[in-house]
């Protein structure tokens, strides 16, 4: 089982992740993908958005603005309840959340409760604590020259709400007919007064998801259709192992209290199990708020029956790095002394290595080159090392995953063939350069 | 030649963008993609990600966090200069960008300067005004549960410094040979004080940048190696009309300050000439302010000489909504009363369209699906109408720039045959399914 060090040093190492504003000592809470780790991304967005819209005759994608009308966070209940219990140390002046201070206890710790666990400040030692404050966990910024309360602005805690106040705009552009569903991949922010667990809690991650609009009759159909297509995507699609996925049908008094059903997927991280993905029916929850809130009306005409209505929503939605991080964990094997990602060939940010046995060989350098070229031609994803020997080549291409290493030795000059080396195997078989 | 007005309506009116958070009367200077958009947005994107990244061999990705240590905009400049000189009407208190209100004013207009022009107030027609104020431009907002000095951050006003900043993370975990490229895409902000000129000048926009590092001598070689591949790029990949491009070597003068050179690409846009792409000789200026600011060599060593120096960068630059906008304006083209964007095959949204000649015949219905399924299968980017009559849908699908409309009629049921009608000609051809 890997643990997190070996993960978040492996990330580091090779190129993955690495530490946000690393240079000038970090910015807690954010993370920068680096080249292997843009790869890696990138084929999780893009298998994301071919598998539940490109692929689907029923989905289509916004894309909208990180900083929204502020009115959406009111409608949505963001600006009231996106909070977390603070307290302060009165002798030191931190400011921790009162909740996890104290074993076993919620969000909805009162004052009376924290006080009565008797906790010493984690930083002074000292137990004078001020009353706990609930602490909005919206980044806030002021638009235009002026900054006062009028100019107060937000950036997006979840993509959700700039694909529900698109509603009308996508039914009135593409008179789509219900089952339909808005897909929206794009970054959401999180104010975490103690950002931890790498990519897991972070104050800036990517979202991935989908408002699934149907007639409020059909919503137990669409949430097990959704539901088992979730199983398809993360199972199939990005290949993550059966055996570290778990549904969690989450009790009535720990759902969001727009929620009549979640079921969440959870996975096996190497620090436990946390959730993946979630599956949410929202019922009309947000178009009503937005039709409150805006006094337009959000009612859906059917085109056969000229009936109207209000549709409700189930919405499928993950974090790409939530994503990431289940790949790398799935993924991540140790073999005696090798570390290997065994990444599926679909994901593997190269798909080849391609390398001259010795590098100060002319002659095998040209041959490899060309080798390099076709393949590259081919396959695009391909990779040149000709850095260190063999076996270092070897221990840094399993590390980031490449599934075929391709080494031109001076029999290629003779035979034009080369030796193809298995990542997970690590068998090494002779194949004609043609048949490559 | 396409009028603004025009492109905004046509993009309103099929969903390629919305006004951000229309529903609750907009967010000045914002702009949501809707389903159209956001498919002509991911090809361009993915265009140049493959151009620029993937088919080269010495490219590498990043993509770093939006909320950066503030300390990268104190390196590189931003806090102190990336200003606009604003100023307060005393009477109605608006607050006005000064050298706006001054015919052939710039950036550096002075408060006597603005005075002796002896502007009157737009809002309110009085002559009442305080000194000339630098604001900053960057959006601002606090990390942590403390908003005090010590907390402030920025959004990112430019992609260019997550890449600079990463420079050594790239070097100590690729180790690259000179000259490399280290690529990003992604958003950055600018608190514009009048957004204007609809997405040309926005608060919220993705950038594709590259930082081109290479040896100190080698630099106006690779100026013109890249100034080239941004014309193949803009020309044969995008397929912009040469016609509307033109260099502009910037005079000294107009330079930023940490450019010895620059080429900008303008674009004849419908309100007049703009910046499409910039091309910037940046020196070592960023590498220098990051060593100074973070006490960290960015030194790069050469592998085979065992040479070391700070790199030279070039700086290819775009903006994904000047280029979005570029490509409509240049495929916009009003032929009688026929509105057709001439999108390149590999940029429309949709590669084909097909349609049952009528919808109240269940037989055309089914035929027209199975074609609609078999097509689909193949390109992905099939789209599907019932709707309306064939000349609506050809309207349609003219104003969306799908190439190919495919018509399922009465004889297809005998012949299997379909009437495939092409966008720009509007020629109808009779086709065998099985040769689509």
């Amino acid at each position: 089982m890997a643990k997190m060090e070996d993960i978040v040093s492996l990330c580091k190492r090779r190129g993955f992740i690495f530490p946000g504003s690393d240079v000038y000592g970090g910015m807690a809470g954010t993370w920068d993908f680096g080249p292997l780790g843009v790869m890696l991304k990138r084929n999780l967005m893009q298998a994301w958005w071919n598998f539940w819209v490109d692929q689907r005759d029923d989905m289509y994608g916004v894309d909208a603005a990180i900083i929204m009308n502020p009115r959406t966070w009111q409608a949505s209940g963001h600006v009231d309840t996106f909070n977390d219990p603070l307290v302060e140390c009165k002798e030191c002046h931190a400011r921790l959340r009162a909740d996890k201070l104290v074993d076993g206890a919620t969000e909805s710790i009162t004052t009376d409760e924290f006080l009565a666990a008797g906790v010493k400040c984690p930083i002074c030692g000292k137990q004078d604590w001020s009353e706990i404050r609930k602490f909005n966990m919206m980044f806030e910024t002021h638009v235009g020259p002026v900054n006062d309360e009028k100019s107060v602005a937000y950036l997006r805690p979840e993509t959700a709400q700039g694909i529900f106040t698109n509603f009308k705009n996508v039914v009135d552009t593409i008179y789509p007919d219900l089952p339909f569903g808005i897909a929206q991949q794009g970054k959401a922010f999180r104010n975490e007064i103690s950002p931890r667990d790498f990519i897991l809690r972070d104050r800036e991650c990517s979202q991935m998801e989908i408002e699934y609009f149907v007639r409020p009759d059909d919503w137990e159909k669409a949430f097990e259709k959704m539901r088992a297509a979730q199983h398809v995507f993360l199972e199939e699609i990005v290949g993550l192992p059966v055996e570290k996925l778990r549904d969690y049908d989450v009790p009535e008094e720990d759902r969001a209290h727009y929620s009549r059903r979640t079921v969440d997927i959870m996975f096996d991280y190497p620090n436990g199990e946390e959730e993946l993905m979630g599956l949410a029916y929202r019922t009309d929850f947000d178009l009503k708020n937005i039709e409150r809130e805006s006094g337009k009306s959000m009612e859906y005409r059917d085109k056969n029956t000229g009936e109207t209505f209000i549709p409700h929503v189930i919405e499928p939605s993950i974090g790409v790095e939530r994503l990431f991080l289940a790949v790398l964990s799935g993924a991540y094997w140790e073999d005696g002394d090798r570390i290997v990602l065994k990444l599926s060939e679909n994901l593997a940010p190269y798909k080849f290595c391609v390398s001259p046995l010795l590098k100060n060989k002319p002659e095998l350098v040209a041959k490899a080159k060309e080798v390099y070229r076709q393949l590259k031609e081919k396959y695009i994803f391909v990779t040149w090392d000709d850095s260190g020997n063999i076996g270092k080549r070897y221990k840094k291409q399993d590390e980031i995953g490449t599934p075929k290493c391709v080494v031109v030795d001076f029999d290629s000059l003779e035979d034009d063939s080369v030796t193809v080396r298995d990542r997970d195997t690590t068998e090494q078989t002779r194949v004609k350069i043609s048949e490559l």
